[in-house]
């Protein structure tokens, strides 16, 4: 998230730079917001084109609105690119391909005709507003989230792996009870059932008729409803972990080198030797 | 929820202040009751008179009572402004607004018609049971959970923000891939069935009809119902350290200050000295 | 659970009353299981009975079983009241009012009929499973659980108070929006609406059609989503505590009289002492 | 999953168990890997046959493909037979079981036709990779959750019972109180839609018509929606105990035998002994 991509030392560029890539300035982050209102407003537009009543009446005035956008993405790209001395890196960095992809739907709409829903995913350009909220000492909680969720990932792997194969074993056996009609007419159809009864979602859209197949259902949802407690319980250890391991500073013990302490600690646990190096231990001073 | 309005110091005005305010009077606490339970009754008025069942045959009943509840309202809150010295401050206080929405539908009812369903808010008030509740310590518990909710009400944000951009991205894909008559009509349309989806409730009412469609539905219903484990996650994190928290007290050091002892703990853990300050302390009486 | 209700020392009620009551000779045993199944039969019975299919077939069979069942466990009550000193105290406990309720439907039909399917009831004597469970050391855990159930039971109480006070607010909400055609006919029928989605079963039968009403939904959808975390997280929290506590031992110290040491702890962390008084110090014999 | 299956000591057949039975050298590895491909494959084939699509115009192709991965999984078969010492004991365990079970639907399908669905257990086998993970560490924090899982099963059984039991006397009541054309045809099906509610799954297929069947079915929501709290709460303690416990080293103390230290401690807690043995206790280096 951090862009290291250093603009030349000319005095416009340099000042751009501040305006458009950093946020601590009052300028970058009246530029960062003035950013993601235009984009909110943008996918807006396609939302509200997309439903009838408002497309058949405001549908040119979005047209030009949606070209008024990407005009402005666009040109904001271009100077993004102008001012870095590393153009290639920055367009090849996860902000980089979002915002060539948050203008590509438009552009293409001059060749192929209907790609204009795909400017949604100009919302992904949305995600900048961290940069905003890191500022306001938002995101610093989040930051033991997405470490949890890291080391949670593997595990839910796991889980996700053994509920797809359930879900196919008892989808095959439901497929094989079940008569056509009821909506069970292939196992993959017979999946997205087995997959809506496990969530459970529980749409309606399939649903077995046959008392075997009922009972087999009940199964599925009593698993369904048991295991959410897996990837619950894995992540909720993670969370308390890292708030624990939260607790401990990264400060080593002058005396032995430990490394593990609380943040209240004032003595090494392990040599006794006083830990804050800047001001004097106030027991070795009373002893003189 | 503490109301320091203090009411001039008159008989008749302090009386009714603790009966009206306090509720650490058996009167105080026996309005409160009636309160709650008159509030109780005028809601359930409300409820069965839209019941057409109901409505049909005692509607003229329901209508008077509706009245009189409304007067009994509108005259404690005229006693209420009364008693206190600064009653504009009341009046923007959270219960003070509560009180003026709850009788203010039945008296918009003579200027506009069909407005007397909004007397629902009059609700609100039953929060008044705290008062009691607390009282009756039984609240005492519940402020962890409000200390548990406040410190991961930033997380939960996030949580919810990640989860809206996620909707709306798979919520425009499904609608460029499922057809109009399969229910979605607009991206907004499509944003409500995600929604739907992703929280497994799952009404059924609007259904992907293709295997594309039922593909990207059961990504959906996977990653809601995985995700759930990140709120759970961090709030059972939270209601735990708020526990742990509890285990302190909030005692300080007679020596050093330190305020942050187990309350099972006898002598400072930052400089030794014996917390409790009302007994000798026996490692210095066996030192004579 | 425990049934102090002693019989008179004579042979034959007190040889009955260790069958009956106690589970600890193989003879209680066998009859608690002999009992459990009878039980889970005569349930049985009356479950096929409700099927047509079954019903119309062996309809009289089921008839003659149910009148088997309910004159064997008359009998059964008649012997529990006979061995008994205090029978009426037994009637007036769980089991005992459990027991009268199991075998009245039957003896009620004779006066009214249709009053059957209440037989069902039975099923609670099925609890007495618990007894058996608990000699075969499987309860043991389930202390823990329930203790923790109990610790968070006012919590979970509050928590579902919140819960129905936003579910009447959203419901008179929506109420008002949506037609009587989409099903939302009366408040008490738009709060069936709103429970049915805020605890994301969603069966789609009350469903809402205009956009408004949608947009309310998906928040109530969300809150149902998130609020979830809530009787977890606290159960979470009540479990780990659970656990926790049982790490310490209820032994005090004879020395200080200390009264919360680890299982493990040897030596008393205020003051030092020896815990384990039944054998010598190792440290004090090694001292001379 | 250890399979302790010596093979005499022949050259091919030594050579042979270590490509198919261990996973370490690269010729078994890739063994592993050719074989988790072709079971995949082999279930697509199944799975895409049943669409209908597919199935009418790819009919015979995936007929003879069929053929080819049977006559290929019951080689690998017959050569594990053939290298094993013990090929009795190798077919009775978990492993061999899932083997000859994926094989037999296709060989039956000659004496009984429509057999052929079964051939999706063939998707067990898939379990294999479970050691491929092992080989890449994948699944060493799997054993946490396994572990957590077998700790919480019983109180998770307990769990289910409960519910199993609340389920059957709801769905009782409700049957009385619905009429048939709602669907609750029978108690069974008043079952079946009690854990579809309970669940929170809600198809909407069966659902409560009248007033009362719809204020119990609430109830039955309510429940459901809060007791998922439980086996979250058990199975997120015992991830964490689990976790916890791994904090602590299988070390035993060379003084004492005490065998409980957390993996940072350098003395034990019980007798004081230095535990690391390789270096020398620094506090009695300095007090020479």
């Amino acid at each position: 998230m951090s862009e290291p991509f250093r603009p030349a030392a000319e005095g416009v560029r340099t000042r751009l730079f501040q305006i458009i890539f950093e946020s601590d300035t009052p300028l970058g982050k009246g530029f960062d917001i003035a950013l993601i209102v235009m984009i909110l407003a943008s996918v807006l537009v396609v939302m509200l084109d997309s439903v009838e009543r408002f497309g058949a009446v405001y549908g040119g005035l979005f047209y030009w609105l949606e070209w008024g956008f990407t005009l402005i993405f666009t040109i904001e790209l271009l100077v993004r690119i102008y001012i870095l001395d590393k153009p290639l890196r920055y367009l090849r960095s996860f902000y980089g391909i979002i915002d060539v992809v948050a203008i590509l739907p438009t552009w293409l709409m001059l060749l192929i005709p209907g790609t204009q829903t795909l400017v949604i995913v100009r919302l992904l350009r949305v995600l900048r507003i961290f940069r905003v909220l890191r500022l306001m000492q938002f995101v610093g909680e989040g930051r033991l989230l997405v470490e949890a969720l890291k080391n949670s990932v593997h595990q839910i792997f796991l889980f996700l792996f053994t509920v797809f194969l359930l879900v196919t074993l008892f989808a095959a056996l439901v497929y094989m009870i079940e008569p056509d009609e009821a909506g069970f007419t292939s196992i993959p159809m017979s999946i997205y059932w087995a997959i809506v009864t496990l969530t459970t979602v529980g749409y309606g859209d399939i649903v077995p008729v046959t008392p075997l197949g009922q009972a087999i259902s009940t199964l599925v949802m009593l698993i369904g409803y048991s295991i959410i407690a897996v990837p619950t319980g894995v992540f909720s250890a993670e969370v308390i972990r890292s708030i624990r391991a939260d607790r401990y500073s990264d400060q080593a013990c002058p005396g032995c080198g430990h490394d593990r302490h609380e943040k209240r600690a004032r003595y090494c646990l392990k040599c006794g030797t006083w830990l804050d190096e800047e001001t004097a231990d106030p027991n070795r001073a009373s002893e003189k």
